[in-house]
Parts: C-alpha cells; sequence; structure tokens
C-alpha cells in the first residue's frame, strides 16, 4: 500500500461530498444573505431555505413545517428531550430510553434526573436490542417522553422503531395521555428509510456531517401538533422554534448530503455490507478470541465492532493509525475516555473485554483491497500486542 | 448606476471574505476530521481547532481555555445567561439588563421571568445610553447577573462596558457577592476593541457572521472562576462546556475573519465613519422631518438609523430594493414583523415615528459613489412615499 489513509471511522464523522461542497459554494460567497432581510439578497437566502426544507421533508415524508434546523444532532437530542419535557411536565415526570444512546440524550437524561424526573434506562440483551415489550411494560400513567435511537453508534444494532412506536402510541391512547417517541437517527441516513410516517415518531434528530454533510448543522423532525416548547429564543426563526440566523451553507449543504445518501442508499449499502461481512469473517477466522458486538443481520451495512480479549482498544487504534488506518474504539465523542463503553457494558461484557474494543465504520469509497489491508495489518497488531507485557503485568 | 447591488446591511449579516472562505476551503474537502478521534484525520482538525482557539484568545486578550465555541450568538447570549442563572439560583434571582438589548437576551430574561426570575430591564436615555449609575442602583443583595451589550444593533449606540463592569465588581465585592457580568458583542468586532480585560466582562458573545465570517458559528467568552453551568449535553466537547462536534471549517472562518477584522479595525472604522456622515449630513441637508437615531459620537463607525416621520418604514425598504439598495428598517430578526421597534420606542420615540425607521449599515466596500446614488434615490423616495396617500387615509 501507498501512504494513502484507510478510512474507516465513517460513524465519527464522513468527508464532505464534493457535491455537497459546490451546492454550498455560492452561498459561502455571493449568496450571503440574512434569509429574515426582506430584500433581494435576504430574499434569495430565504429561497434557499425554502428549497432546503422541501428537499429534506420528501425524504422524511413530512410537511415542510415540521423540519427545524439546528447546529448538529446534538442539539437536536438536547432539545427534543428538555423541548418536550417543558411541554408535558404538568402532566407527568417519567422518561423511557435505553442504556445505549449517544451521550447526547443521555446526559441530557441525567440533567432531568437531577431536575426530578424519573428515567428508565431500558436495559438491551446481548445485541444491542431492545423489545417492544420492554417499552411497553416500562410505560405508566406518569411517561411523557420515550426517546430510543434508530441504530446504535458504536455496535451498530438497528432498534425494532416502527413496533416501538406503535406501542408507545397505542399505550398512550389506553392511559388517554401525550407520549412523545422520539429517535436519535443520527447514524441512519444512507443506509436505512428515514420515513417519518413508517417509523411512526415523533421526533427524530439528524446531524449533517455524518452523511458527508458539513459540520455544524443538524435537524429536528417535530411532528405537527407535538407538545413542544423551544429552547434558542431570540429573532424566531425557525416559526419561533429555533432562533438564531440560519446557517445557509450549512443547510443547503445538509439538504444535498441527505439527497445523495437517500439516492444511493442501496448501492452504498450494499456495497458497505460486503466490505463488512468481508471483515468480520476475515477476523473471526484470522485472529482468535475476538469477540463480534453487536446484532449479526439487524445491524447497520457499514459497521464492525469487535472485542479482543487480553488486549486494550488504544494500542490497537495507535498501530493502525501506524498503518495509515483510521479507526475507532467506540463513539468518537468518548475517545479521549479511559472509561470502558457504556454501550458494550450494557451488553452485559466485563469492563476489562469492552477496554479492547475496535470499532471499523465504512463509507463508499472503502475498498476490498482496503479490507485485505487492513485484515493483514490487524491480524499482525493484535498478535504483536499480545505478545507484549501488559500495562498491569509491568506494573506501570 | 449599473445593475450592481449597494449592499448597506452589514448589521444583518455581511458577505463572506474571500480569505476566510480560502481559509475554510481545506476543511470543507481533504481535512475533514472529527477532533475528537485520535488517529491522524482526527487529529489534523484537532490542531486547526486549537490554532483557531489561539488566535482568537490573543484578539479577546484570554486564555485559550476561555473561550468556548457556539452555533453562533443566539446560542451564547442564550447559553450565557441559562447557565449563569443555572450556577447562581441559589444564591439570588435578580437580572439587570436593558431595554435595549437583542432578542436573544430579552426572549430569555422574559423566559427567565416565567421561571420566577427577577428581571431589571434599564431603561435608556434618548440617544440610548445607560449610565454605570444606572446599573450600580438597580443591583441588590439578589443580583446575580448583569447582561449589557456592548453595542446596539439597531441604533449603534456603545455602552460604556468597562465602566459598567466596574461598578457591577465593585458593588459585588461590597455586597460579598457573585455577579456576572456579561455583554452581548455581536456588533463590535472590525470596530471596536474586543479586549475582555479592557471592558472587564466575565462573559462575551460574538457571532462570525457579523465580521465576514460564515454563518452557523459563534463563541462564548468565559473567564475563568465564573459560575456557570453548560447548556447542550453529551460528548463532554469544548472541556465539557458545549457538546457536539466542533464545527471545524466555521471555526477555522470565524478565527480568520476575526483576525482581519482585527487587523483592518482603524483603516475600516475610518472608512465606514466618513461615509456613516456623508449619509447623515446628506440626510439631515435633503430630507426633512427625519431624526436621526442614537447617539452622535458614541455610535458604531458603519451605522446610521433615522426615522422619518408620516411614513412607514416597509415601503423605504422596498423603494430602496427596487433602486438595488439593500437596507433595513432595524434588527434582521424582526424584520417580518410589523411591530415598531422596542429600541426605537425605549429611546421615547412614539410607535408611529418608529415605524417609520430606516437603517443603514456599512463595509469596507461600500463607496463615497454608492453614498451619494443612495442620497439621491433616498431622497426622491421618501418625497413620493409622502405624497402618496398613506395607508391609514385611504381605510385599507
Amino acid at each position: 500500500m501507498d501512504d494513502r489513509i484507510i478510512y474507516m471511522d465513517h460513524s465519527g464523522t464522513t468527508p464532505l461530498d464534493s457535491r455537497v461542497l459546490e451546492a454550498m459554494l455560492p452561498h459561502l460567497s455571493q449568496m450571503f444573505g440574512n434569509p429574515s432581510s426582506i430584500h433581494s439578497v435576504g430574499q434569495d437566502a430565504k429561497r434557499a431555505l425554502d428549497e432546503s426544507r422541501e428537499s429534506i421533508s420528501r425524504i422524511l415524508g413530512c410537511r415542510t413545517s415540521e423540519v427545524v434546523f439546528t447546529s448538529g444532532g446534538t442539539e437536536s437530542d438536547n432539545a427534543a428531550l428538555r423541548g418536550v419535557v417543558d411541554a408535558l411536565r404538568q402532566t407527568g415526570d417519567h422518561i423511557i430510553t435505553s442504556a445505549i444512546e449517544h451521550h447526547a440524550v443521555l446526559h441530557t437524561c441525567q440533567y432531568l434526573e437531577n431536575a426530578g424526573f424519573d428515567v428508565t434506562y431500558l436495559p438491551v440483551d446481548y445485541h444491542g436490542r431492545i423489545g417492544p415489550e420492554q417499552v411497553q411494560k416500562a410505560i405508566t400513567d406518569r411517561t411523557i417522553l420515550v426517546s430510543i435511537m434508530l441504530a446504535n453508534n458504536e455496535i451498530g444494532t438497528i432498534q425494532p422503531i416502527p413496533e416501538i412506536s406503535q406501542v408507545v402510541h397505542d399505550r398512550a391512547q389506553a392511559l388517554e395521555r401525550t407520549i412523545v417517541m422520539h429517535t436519535d437517527a443520527v447514524q441512519a441516513p444512507g443506509y436505512l428509510d428515514l420515513s417519518t410516517k413508517r417509523l411512526g415518531v415523533n421526533m427524530l434528530s439528524l446531524s449533517a456531517h455524518k452523511f458527508r454533510g458539513p459540520k455544524g448543522v443538524g435537524l429536528l423532525f417535530i411532528k405537527r401538533g407535538t407538545p413542544w416548547l423551544p429552547q434558542q429564543l431570540g429573532g424566531s426563526q425557525e416559526r419561533e422554534r429555533r432562533s438564531g440566523t440560519e446557517n445557509i451553507a450549512g443547510i443547503v449543504g445538509m439538504a444535498k448530503a441527505l439527497e445523495l445518501a437517500d439516492s444511493e442508499r442501496e448501492v452504498v449499502s450494499a456495497h458497505c455490507a460486503g466490505l463488512r461481512d468481508r471483515i468480520i469473517k476475515g477476523i473471526q477466522s484470522k485472529i482468535p478470541d475476538a469477540h463480534l458486538n453487536g446484532h449479526t443481520t439487524e445491524r447497520l451495512p457499514n459497521n464492525v465492532n469487535f472485542s479482543f480479549e487480553q488486549i486494550e482498544g488504544e494500542p490497537i487504534l495507535l498501530g493502525l493509525d501506524m498503518a495509515g488506518i483510521c479507526a475507532s474504539s467506540g463513539s468518537a465523542c468518548s475517545s479521549g475516555s479511559l472509561e470502558p463503553s457504556h454501550v458494550l457494558l450494557a451488553l452485559g461484557q466485563s469492563a476489562d473485554l469492552a477496554r479492547g474494543s475496535l470499532r471499523l465504520t465504512l463509507g463508499k469509497d472503502n475498498t476490498a483491497e482496503e479490507v485485505d489491508y487492513l485484515l493483514t495489518a490487524l491480524g499482525d497488531l493484535i498478535h504483536r500486542l499480545r505478545q507484549m507485557p501488559s500495562l498491569s503485568t509491568t506494573g506501570f
């Protein structure tokens, strides 16, 4: 292999698609208006904003008025949870989520616990799945919100969101109360169907940089009639639901990226699934004491996650980086942390084993040749690491 | 004049500087990493993030650790106020602000009033100024936060922030309590000194698109030791003060734009002040019944704001737009609204007169030729509008 970098960390972030950049560039040069201005320069920006919203709403199968632009997935998740809680705190104080959510949801739930709310963190099975019946049982006459992610960012496990949404709506009807169903779908675009009707959700979060769009922009789908109060106040943008001058270039880029991700979904999914399975089979046949994390079939086409016995994740990542391969031990957000992944612990994995995890997340530009190079490099690396005296053994 | 647009709405938003775009482009193409990733691609992004923070902290005269990146001025203002209130609610429930703040501050204050806090909205004098003695008198033994903007976005009036900060700190010391001083400095870059030490503030908000940077990115300066709690939770970015994958291209662009704005400050200020005064004198000599809003000397070099008797602002804007001139009636955020500006009302202006306001905000690319064209077009337009039967007269 040459000096080229092999990037296998697409769940951390993705390269910007050159067609997305092309769509953004006019809005980073001559079309610079503020969409709130009534003059021509402002109205050009307003038009770009409206067109982006229309394009996105077609893919989400929703009304244009149901799309609220944000600064990313973390803001969307925070705003979803806090906004519902603000709107429904008079009717109940119970929230249901899962133990394997992204920290944007989990840390917000912990904040809400400190503010007096009661949060149920549903456990997952060994493959990281939550059953609709678990949600059904957890709902009480104080429940106001259920937030379950569509696909997990570390292990790629896909949750049965349509079935969970159905259970939530049925129970809400039986209890004659309003329960909002939110899903963090940040890892889904390009791989899963994003129809909000099929998913049956009231709210859904997306982040553009996870699907070859720009960083710093995302969206929150808020179905009409969903009780929710705005979190960022000021100039009344986004129909008073998210104040602040709109990031036009970012929004145009996100719309273009979502169009591309959606239109290329089947081809890219098949391509990534082929490479994914080649990696999984390769590791299972070449490297002893390697445990595949996550579900075997209900899994994002681009996700590989293994735990390796007797070694830590960080030296694996550093070794791969030396070999020109970009990978991750879990979520990018927690990379600096020495804590074992909360997701792997929730699967019932020991802290020791969870510390030896490796996530490889593929994209459409990855090739079979890259996979074969990875398999050789990884095999050699794990073998060498296992022969080195471990930190704990040598007493450092 | 040819078909070229004359843009005089720089307080609404500014064109992106081509040198800023140039700095951003690598981060919208090959340098796409997530700074939280420990591999080389992520670490390249981390380096760009660190360098941007260093550059900005030099201009703010602060530590790099005191700069928190946000999605813009509105988020910064919201987060500043809510974060202080969350941290200090045990020690007091009183907030001081002014009647002419941006809605990002005012609407957050109204939200906090609904949550049980007591807010003093200090009145301003006819020129839009607040005196330090007003702040001094308003501080009580329940005060936790003072938020006064550095320069007003509609009328350009500059507040004596160093003196106000001094009063706040002196009173806090005398009362043996913590009172946080925040300033919304969104309109200041490129025109005013941003030294946080000279300003004496604990917190300061900026928005990149107001100084020829990109939309969708801003910052909050938080002086070390300031009691404040994070508002956006998740992946622990920005030293756990603002979670969410960093908008690297936007942050790099903001840093470059701030460097340029600061280094060109004297030249651009002098250029704009010359044009500003030419407009003010031109209007005062050519157009009867025109009232200059704001201070005559303590005023942003690029701000002109007039109220014209007997006419409304909207037809002025539409007429100017037809003549190829982009202007505003007040803040861009309130452009769609038929309400008279809260800022002009706070000056003691009647609602009728306030409805006939025009804001012209200049930038470095505006020319004397453009100003002369504007003065002719505006003079003709106001004359014609005053001869038309008003909407109220004809009973529509």
